[in-house]
């Protein structure tokens, strides 16, 4: 049976996204389809669907300055990213709380650990000490996979990287030995609950 | 037995907030010590004795431009307020998840509903019927007095308050009858998770 999307396309099971496009599509990599996109369009699936409460935080930004024009919005005119303290993705699921980190590599066979930081690192020790569940999403843009690893696993290659000598990013079959393979669907687009109900419940 | 500050002051258990400050000092009503302050120092002593690891969410803000200057951070030179489709703080208790929103009013007897919007309301009665925790949390400045009330009632007076002629206000006797008083001390400043542990554990 084929499936529509409803736009009319035909929907396949898999292959690269470029083979989803219309023809005459410009195809711009995952512009338009970053990882969080599609884990905000997943997210927002579950939502809808009542299966899981779990939203992406905003982006930490330093407000410097703020003009108040009369009559219409407060408008920032000066700020500054900040660097996050925690994670950001967090929320709800059959009375679990879930913490999360998603992050997308280029390169075909490992992720540089610097896409992570310390904070992020303790700060997801201590939600599993407290009960929560913690994890990393990541996808391999090349291949298109999305795999999920438990925090503790980062926790152990963060700890290795520290030594001296110690290997500074995480291997692709490190994800394929300790981690999951998410399934890839058009809703929800990262099925990451799938895992985690297997993995954790 | 009289406790002192580190910086030498002595302690006192209760009274307003300007008994508190040395002699000398200028008197600016909660500035410096919001609401928001006070809970951000609450849940930093709370993460730094692994008590609960909760969290204020950073402030909601849509960027529309940013300029990237060479050999310096880059600068946001526009970006505007957004409105929190969430509530502010969330985070991990016990293994379970807490979610909740402060606010202050200044009226002696009333909170003006119009503190909370209605995708607020929702996503509390969501986080209910998920099995985590939601609740409010709201300081009488007059008397300096600090409520916890759960999200259910806050649901309660927000659908009544939709009806034709419904109370547009919660009334600070809806807090003392169906809510709970927070203890304040010196640290933590506001201990709800006191009550949190009260009331849902």
């Amino acid at each position: 049976m084929t499936l529509f999307y409803p736009n009319g396309q035909p929907y396949r099971e898999s292959g690269n996204r470029a083979e989803h496009m219309p023809p005459g599509s410009v195809v711009y990599g995952h512009r338009g389809m970053t990882l969080e996109e599609d884990l905000n369009a997943t997210n927002q699936y579950y939502r809808d669907a009542d299966r899981a409460i779990i939203y992406k935080k905003p982006t930490p930004v330093q407000i410097v300055h703020v003009d108040y024009p009369k009559r219409s919005a407060a408008k920032i005119t000066e700020a500054y990213f900040r660097k996050a303290s925690t994670t950001d993705y967090n929320g709800v699921y059959k009375g679990k709380y879930i913490d999360f980190e998603a992050k997308e590599t280029t390169h075909a066979n490992y992720i540089p650990l610097k896409n992570f930081h310390s904070h992020q690192v303790e700060h997801m020790e201590r939600i599993k000490r407290h009960g929560g569940i913690g994890f990393i999403i990541v996808r391999f843009t090349q291949t298109d996979e999305v795999y999920l690893l438990d925090a503790g696993n980062l926790a152990e290659s963060w700890n290795a990287s520290q030594r001296k000598g110690g290997r500074k990013s995480m291997p692709k079959t490190l994800f394929q030995k300790k981690g999951f393979l998410i399934p890839q669907n058009y809703l929800p687009r990262i099925d990451y609950l799938r895992v985690v109900n297997d993995v954790y419940f």
